[in-house]
């Protein structure tokens, strides 16, 4: 039994955001970070929750992150708004960029941000969920470094590369959000096995000749086993597309590795689109999403993407959230040792 | 061994158009669809070529689409083109609204076009791929009548939905083409094995139980087995959000069957992304594009997506396409039966 300490999400927050100040992390920027954190443990989504807020700290003591970047934006374009995060955290680049591209895919009908020079920005359907909150479709892309190798190839080419799309509700909460990476499993899985000495099912990972594999280790020398075969590599090769090419970021290819402290920034990139939905549907929109939810969620046993989430966040928001009590002290240890 | 005749682009799209337009279509949407008939036969998906041609006509004859429909457009905002294909061609109605979806991406960095009221666009990466010849990263989605399950359920709420995306390249092709569908296999393939009463492979398709089985005739009254599982359903409710909620068209639980004659026009519906590559990059993205198709193509045995039909076209182009001369003598007689 993992030992856990109930908190609340405003506790969470401020935990976060001290402890990435105590790190060198500036206060604009480590309070996106914060905000993001507390409401990623509100989503249950405890991989990325507080849990990051170590390796956060590792990573702008490095240099692989800065945490006193300044991020700058420019409008090339009416509907194509871009952000320079500068090696700087995700969230401040992908905040400064919503401001922008929100209002033009109001005016425009639809607009993208298009950001560079990034870092990981942690749970993608957090930032694409904000998107419907604003009554925009949001569609979100990320890129990693390459895990996954081409149909036919062994040589990864292309990382697990998340996608996400949210879609505005009735009651201001997304009444559909996908965030799926194009791999069978995360990446994170497999290390995680690893760790512990334990085998890894068929299907998750493959050798570095591209065969399958059940040693973690081996696997992590090979490839993340595309979803679906190449239909996934299809997936990470869309993802990769928008979320590096589109935006002029460092491919997969050439990325630093997310985890560890070498190799610098990787200097990675999202891309999102956003769309107004009323506009673009004649005011059809809400009532096609609603008829095609109810259609999933009448069917007994059925999975709607996104309600998961949605069950945690309105639990979180009256009860707080139970939190691993090693992950708090190593957190603590980090205020104490940079205070 | 089928017996096969060799004919000439120009023969196969003129073979096209003149049966199109005895079955009553008229010449403004008989063309963009002989065109994209020849071009599908040189990329070599025989399925979505001549072989449609009788399916189409007979369309016309009983009603499922309107030969003589006039698609109309509108910009209701600067980045965003509707197009009414006024239950016709898809064809046609694509081809109008592109000529606004070009300029319009270039002005303002990106646009959509939603059409609505539409039909079958056949082979979506052709459509795709006009985007890109024209240097515009094209995304593409379309909608179908419901035949994957959600997760967890057994009653199918969103079709095989395809999506599509095409990169330009320096010679004016595609330099990346993707096309895929969200269900492990084609409907058309279960259907053909029904036909010819073969049983087929676990993982393509489920009874109405959602159990996995290998009759072809079970399978068509349960549901397509989705590619990786609640991934592929995410896909799949991806471009339903897209093409049908997005669009104002009909959702997939609701259309009238893309084959057979029963059921009036399916109303289905098209969602069209065109980015101006060079502006959201910043000028990167065509080393990007090379850099990441160079890593596939110097790995014995990979498979860069749109290589196939590529190497197909240029084939194509120089002599000609082998055609079924079973479906040479329908085409034949609908000409005949109709002049």
């Amino acid at each position: 039994m993992t030992e856990t300490q109930t908190l609340s999400l405003a506790e969470i927050e401020k935990l976060s955001f001290t402890a990435l100040v105590a790190a060198g992390t500036n206060e604009e920027n480590a309070r996106p970070l914060a905000v993001a954190t507390a409401a990623t443990e509100a989503d249950g989504v405890a991989s990325h929750g507080l849990a990051y807020i170590p390796i956060y700290c590792e990573h702008v003591q490095c240099g692989k992150v800065d945490g006193q970047a300044v991020p700058t934006l420019e409008t090339p374009r009416p509907g194509l708004v871009r952000v320079d995060a500068a090696t700087g955290f995700a969230h401040a680049a992908i905040d400064l960029g919503f401001e922008a591209l929100i209002p033009a895919a109001r005016e425009q009908g639809i607009a993208a941000l298009a950001i560079t020079n990034s870092y990981n920005c942690g749970v993608l359907g957090y930032h694409t969920y904000r998107l419907a909150q604003a009554g925009l479709v949001g569609l979100g892309f990320t890129n990693a470094p390459a895990s996954i190798a081409p149909s036919g190839g062994s040589k990864p080419v292309v990382g697990t590369n998340p996608f996400s799309v949210a879609v505005p509700g009735p009651d201001g909460q997304p009444s559909l959000l996908i965030d799926q990476s194009a791999s069978t499993i995360a990446k994170s899985e497999v290390m995680k096995h690893a760790r512990e000495g334990k085998a890894i099912p068929v299907g998750w990972a493959l050798d570095p000749h591209g065969n399958p594999t059940t040693d973690p280790n081996v696997g992590l020398k090979g490839s993340m086993a595309p979803s679906g075969g190449y239909k996934g590599v299809g997936i990470a090769l869309l993802t990769e597309i928008m979320a590096a090419a589109l935006t002029g970021s460092t491919l997969g290819l050439h990325a630093s590795p997310f985890s560890g402290t070498v190799g610098g920034p990787p200097k990675t990139g999202q891309f999102f689109i956003a769309i107004d939905p009323a506009v673009s549907s004649n005011g059809l929109f809400s009532n096609a999403i609603s008829d095609l939810v109810a259609s999933i969620r009448n069917q007994d046993g059925a999975h709607l993407p996104g309600d998961g989430r949605r069950a945690c966040r309105l639990a979180a928001g009256q009860k707080g959230v139970a939190v691993n009590s090693a992950t708090l002290a190593r957190i603590d240890a980090i205020i104490q040792e940079n205070s």
